[in-house]
């Protein structure tokens, strides 16, 4: 309910044609959204630009197919993270136009045009091993109508790899940077570009990186500022940021 | 050396008045960020509007005093962090314009006109306790140009507080959350804006907060997307982050 | 042997229908709680209310088959956690009225009519993969006596989906507060309700939940008073201290 | 605003003395805690029965006599905790009432009659180093106005003395029980009694007791059903905790 | 080489059947043990009383039967640890007489009469889930020749069970306390008890046991004294620590 | 009250000198230690050979020259540890033979002429930081009766001093062994001699020690059987339990 | 490009055989290790001497085959760790020469003659289960082209085992140390040796060795000067280390 | 005792002028180091070209100054670090030549000419509040005999800096970087050089550094091959070591 639709149904009040006592029922069975001076879910509106996602991760197939069925039904774009090429065959039989992003380990289901956004992100990755987060973060941002570069392998422990991608890492308006083990790949990317950085931990590592522990650390106490953190190998959670940035570009 | 630079310098070789040994010589003393092509440190003019920050903590006076003197002799702007009413006595003695933020422990000196950053900050706090920390975030931003609100005492067991500020903190492009204990505010005020979100942990707390550890996880597991997490009572670098997220804006 | 018993016994030690020898001997061997002064056990009596619960974890079909055929033999009613629809077959082979909970993962055995508690719990779930654990604390409040309202999907992250019931869930008498990843809450529901909270982190999360121990540290540094906590994953423990609270109002 | 309130201002709505844009704007003003169908707050009006508390550690004595003035200027009772002598001369000075309580390292200032709540609250203590907490505790309950027995060093590792004291810890109706160290305490009187048990974890101890994680870890996997537990040192929050238990009690 | 045989080495030198230079070069090649101001070794001879024991975790049963005819192919006494059925089952097969013991997932082949230690050791458990620990611990101490007794399901959640029990554990000279959840039992039993107490922790529980580290460290942190504590599930470890204590008595 | 007075009681019912109510009344008052078949106590009688200990830390002077003068008033011995030589000035003035052990931290009070024990206690020490926790444990077991031999700076990084003072620690019947930093030095001696091996971690290191936390768990990973591990810095309970073995000895 | 190039290009730009222009275009696409002043790779020329390695873990047979036959395509010898004799096999097919080290869980092809490097490295090892680990770091030091010595089996709770061979393991250049459990040996064999030590905690144990982490803090914090540490269970790493110490020596 | 003393003494044997008993107890009574078949303390000799070193830390000045006098007046010079200006005033009282290295909080007392080491040690830093433990690893480096280089203030955030002191770096034989916050920089200096890299992290930082261990973390997790780690602050360590990978060069 919009400020115009509440003092309508005062207007209805004063015109006797709602009573006081129905008007007091009325409006305490309004959903806060509706309520102009409350507002409180006002922004889903604002943010329905953004395509919905499911986690897959300890979900069953029927359970995916399902969801996705019921988005997509809506008409609206969806994407799956944490998934696999069984779950994807099985959203095949019911959406055809299901792609499989086997190095992000996604599914999208393009049901409507991508609005798009303004600016480019790049996803900048250590290892090979750290590309299925890095492939997430660079799905999941194209998927919400981001320009995406791919920076893959510029781990600092062969640095001319990174300083050879220098200029091009420039060209972004926000750095997503993926890096598992000692996790210093943030720290130097962000002494190179003047862009904020949305820093992934990755599980990948072994013995003392405690399943990313090193890498989590290590990006907190970045000796560069301007650098943001982001839950172990949440990919998605790094362009989801990397993308509300963007979009308060056009505010 | 730019391009430009370099394309005379090679001129001069082929007119003969600079020898090929020379010019070696020459090409190989040169800093990096002089050459046209390796522009390591290009992004240093580009961040020149930033001012600069000296991490009070460990210093002593005498190095706190010299360094400002040193910064702002180049007419240059200086802030201070972590810092103390002594040490501001002693560099009031050499730069009588600097003034103290008794809440943020800060100093800044101000010998020339901020640049303005197109954007506003809001800089969120759960408790009292989570002031310095808040304060410091507040006083970075404006110190770096931005127009900064302040939204303090809004912890998520009040929720009312919260709520009855929500849309005042919707009106920020970027939101600062500072928080201590359980470290719940930012997944509250993610929830209800749709700009970034820059989550501070504080120290505040006692026994199982593990000095910040309890908030700082809270923060990286925020089941809201969009929140990027800094160091523990890192306001400083929560309000660089939200500031390079708004001059991104310009670009 | 109340005290009642005790000066019979005496009694005839005094009539000679006891020798000392006989009555030190028979002393000696009774079991504490049959001594009126020591009453070790005599709880045990005021607990027969609750029925007995078999944690299935880690237990063979077998075991469990076994030890619920004693209990229910006796004609007593009988609550298995952590178990599931194999054991379930082999249990309903021996007991017909064996009932699956297949959300909560539990088998109810009901061999008598359930006593009846006075008062209300609230079982409130952040996000769907807590169902599992908030399932088995309402089956388990349920199984108790208690009324059980179940309020799920409620995370913090779309607080105005928790405020919506919120009216709801403050007629509860008991509120059981399930979440993982950042576990923030219970800690808002505390803020909201005038009853005690018993808050039950979740191993539900990933990376930096280190399986619960971010949602566990939040919910015993939770700013709000009032909200006990217990272990990871322990939908049975809340319930039944949850009851514990609800029956001491009845003395 | 109640329903009454708000049905009044309908009323003079339909009556033509107010406008329906004053009525918009009026109801846009209204703090939701006076909407009858929000209620956010109503729940603030019920808890008035529980004096105020104030968390002294890291307070200035200055602000804290800053706010028991405010409080107790109201004609409110106030309780100050984690403070100390020094703090209490200041208050003194100001409030002539109110009272130290050394062992509990609490001040309380009795502006009004405190309200009683109907039960028992036993403040069970395993060692005397557990003193300090065990006391911020019964100092609290008493304070909210419950009846309070102290049951001091009655560790395990001397059961009888723990055993001695189980009938009388038996009469209460929540069991608040501090334990350093080992932490094995609230597991065995959980064992010996029929309330629900409040547990307070304590800093005291050495080595591998680190802070009191070695007590909490314990506390959090008690065998015994029917223990909630609270923050390291959390003498207050357990009591507030047991406070709430008691006074679902009248409802 | 004891001194005896030293002496008489030196002798042939002083006769001339043994030249110095030879005898350089044998007493170079002697093995630590064999001298008898080195001894290094010499304990491994006062050891031989107790069996050989071979740890079967990850070793493939190949490996375990080769170790196993190796030791008892030379007349000694062997146990293997933590292994299963099928190991054994091929252990049969060139050992007839190997013997498995399934609750402490142990084999031993008694190839010789065992020796007998003077002396009592109670093997004490907390809860079903930690028999196999605890049945690890007193086959072990069976094999290496102590009497064992076993007191199982005396958690201290049912205080009566254990004290129904204490006078028999009394009668032990070492007492071997097993517990997973909170590890509570060593230090009550300690409280019980004149005997030393080994302490062996188990992995036995969920969440934040965090697989044993909350019992280790309340085991560690005692409030009774006498206790001493073996890794996690080290069984095998406490039983041979108690058969040291018991075979210093006879020394 | 042992068996023989309780028959004398029954007598005395038998007699009709002694009510058979007044019996129940005076059975009912007993102490638990009375009862010749409850003696839950009956082990504080057997124990007495042990001297009292007060752990002085956390304790302010006053109540240590309480608590001391209340023991050695009742004739026994008393030790204190973990205290300074500004309380042994204070205890002195009520107790003139009170003694200051500088080294170990401890304060003797001989009353009384100790009970021996029958063996040595060896303390074995890795550097010359961890003196005050190894002569802690020497002047416990030296206080308790023992007699104890000194092994200091036998670190493992010089192999052969701890060699050379292999055969003298073979003497011993209990060995205890503090190390700090990596903890090596138990695991060495264990495999050098066949008493059992009381292990104490210290708090000595810096860095990764993290307080005593690596010694701790490398001492509970000991690859040498036979070593009990006792809390970081508990030179008093190592020496407790190294008496409690040797006690064992005599029974 | 070196300055003998460089200084060749200058000479044309001299002659008029190439424009400034052209000239400019030239200096910008050259790779940085071309640039005789910015050398930033030149080192992975002198590296050369070392064969490339794969690490194993986490990739497909396909992709290690891929891999292993572009590098030894080149004629490069290769080495692969964390691997199996599945993938050997697959390899085999493509390169016959490929040689598969059980012990080590790694692969070899030597399409070249190995460089050797003049000294010798002792790889030292606890116990057989750190074989696995072992095995990697002397098959990685043996491809390097150093002499490698094994010495097994020879953890500090034999100590006369590892002192025989004590003679050996001094003739090495450097010594790499593996141990898990309680992570001794690294601190002992610094201490019998002059030769740097580079220590490989690894993950074998149980309970309190979390993982690794015990035997990693234990070699942290050895008490012996001249221990380097590396990631539990990195074999190849230390081995690494090792050769690039031994190849200093030849510069 | 040599071979050729042993074959002395057996030669007298034959010869009559030492009885076999004589000689049986004079090879007892031998250290182990002057047997020259058991050599256990050879090595020290050949150390003997390194200078004695004191951990100040915790020691009083007066027990510096005496281990100071003790070795100094052997005519051996002497390291003292983590001291202060106070002690080495007393030290001066008594040692002229002693000099305080501030910056490296070390004394050192020059009573002999240093043997040199052929080589040199590149000490790198990151930041300036390192300083204290690269100048502790750059003074023992040089007191050992070492040339050393300093590169200071070349933090990974501004790697222009590191690269510019790049070629300078590589010309060092061993580099020990030190580092703190996110311990980046070994990583990147590893890759830079062909070097060993000895890699020291620091407490520098706060928050989420937990005193050093986020840097320790990363350095272990190095994606650089060819990294050795020592503990926090070590720098004293880190020299050591990198001083025997020199002398290892010249044997």
């Amino acid at each position: 309910m919009d400020p115009q639709t509440l003092k309508e149904m005062l207007e209805r009040v004063r015109e006797g044609t709602l009573s006081p006592d129905a008007a007091v029922k009325e409006l305490a069975a309004l959903p806060y959204e509706d309520l102009g001076f409350a507002k409180i879910d006002h922004h889903r509106a604002l943010r329905r630009g953004f395509p919905e996602t499911v986690f897959g991760g300890g979900k069953t197939p029927e359970q995916i197919v399902a969801i996705v069925e019921r988005i997509s039904g809506r008409g609206q774009r969806v994407l799956v993270t944490r998934t696999d090429p069984d779950v994807h065959a099985q959203v095949l039989a019911v959406r055809p136009e299901a792609r499989y992003h086997a190095a992000a380990r996604c599914i999208t289901v393009e049901t409507a045009p991508a609005a798009t956004l303004a600016g480019r992100v790049a996803v900048t990755a250590a290892g090979t091993s750290d590309l299925p987060v890095a492939e997430e973060a660079a799905v999941t941002a194209a998927f919400h109508g981001a320009e995406v570069d791919r920076f893959y392998d510029v781990g600092v422990a062969g640095l001319h790899r990174l300083l050879d991608r220098a200029e091009a890492i420039r060209k972004a308006d926000v750095v997503v940077v993926v890096a598992g083990m000692e996790g210093a790949l943030p720290s130097v990317v962000a002494g190179l570009v003047d862009a904020p950085v949305v820093a992934v931990p990755t599980s990948v590592g072994y013995g003392a990186s405690f399943h990313g522990l090193a890498a989590l650390l290590a990006m907190l106490n970045s000796c560069a500022s301007g650098v943001g953190v982001v839950n172990i190998d949440n990919g998605f959670g790094a362009a989801h940021l990397a993308c509300l940035i963007l979009r308060s570009r056009r505010s």
